[in-house]
């Protein structure tokens, strides 16, 4: 397809998305172009309005459209209450429960030493200036328990602690319909050691 | 995420995508607000262009932004041989290869009764009439040896034999750097069928 720049274009830039490899762009690039115009056209302009409109949510860091989000308005939720997640998507986990009734500040990222991704880079101190306005009482981390996650919340809960607020995890256990034989080890020590 | 309809736009339209669930659709739409809006801005504009100018090669069918595609163009090919392939990716296959000097025919798409795809919808008149230009002197189908891809194959050379031309397939055999044993036993009976 030399001397096609228009299509050559396309395919380096769906090359970008995550998870998107030279064939998957090529066959993409071929399916919009061959059976779904209006859907590259409808495509475009959403990432044009998106790139443009979104920001961040100046008290919880969430993807928005307005200076501070919804859920940040909402004075139904309790302001006493600060749940950490690490990205939109946990925190949509956590509201789809509908067993939390507090605020959140989604970090955007989690430490990572391999990605070269520290403490600094994952708003540890907007963090803490959130945490203490005066409301806050507890913090609930709610970060992954991945390695990365963990490392994330053992920082945070220092440096939370540090400045005398109440840090809580959530709890680590056997997940909802396991059977015992087949949770792995660490998980079935962690929630003896937890247990209640 | 309610209350964001730039977002959720966004998230809607990478769902149109080949392969891009909800999932997927999500991650790929917070990477690029998060990390990368460069990316998005450089993806939506090379949609927008490539739409606004990529068409049809009007003799071989295939992506391009002038009215011929530079391979029909070439002098140096030979206009004798015309090559039938399912799509712009196998032509590019076929040219990697480096043994085929003549033109080609692009189907875009392949006859699916299941996808409701018949022989109308995949330029079989077209293809009649490009073959029958007075310098084709040999069709050679190159459509996949799948199901799909051999319905195809049947469909076109019974009506290109019809307009008293020759045409020849691809040969179906044991691929290269194969071990026999470890071949399918239809693939096994055709090259014992079609053994030189």
């Amino acid at each position: 397809m030399s001397g096609e720049p228009a299509l050559a274009a396309l395919i380096d830039a769906l090359r970008r998305l995550p998870g998107v490899g030279a064939k998957s762009a090529q066959r993409m690039a071929y399916h919009l172009l061959q059976h779904d115009r209006a859907g590259a056209q409808q495509l475009s302009a959403a990432l044009a309005g998106a790139a443009q409109r979104i920001g961040h949510c100046a008290r919880c860091h969430t993807f928005t459209e307005a200076p501070v989000c919804d859920l940040c308005l909402d004075a139904g939720r309790d302001a006493r209450q600060l749940c950490v997640v690490e990205s939109p998507a946990d925190q949509g986990a956590l509201e789809r429960t509908g067993s939390y009734r507090g605020l959140y500040f989604v970090l955007m990222g989690r430490i990572s030493p391999l990605d070269g991704i520290g403490a600094s880079d994952i708003g540890v101190a907007p963090l803490l200036e959130r945490a203490t306005d005066g409301l806050v009482d507890e913090v609930i981390l709610a970060t992954g328990f991945t390695a990365e996650g963990e490392a994330t919340a053992h920082a945070l809960a220092q440096a939370l602690r540090a400045r005398g607020l109440k840090v809580t995890r959530l709890a680590r256990g056997v997940p909802a319909g396991s059977e015992i034989e087949y949770v792995d080890l660490g998980t079935i020590a962690h929630a003896l050691v937890d247990r209640r």
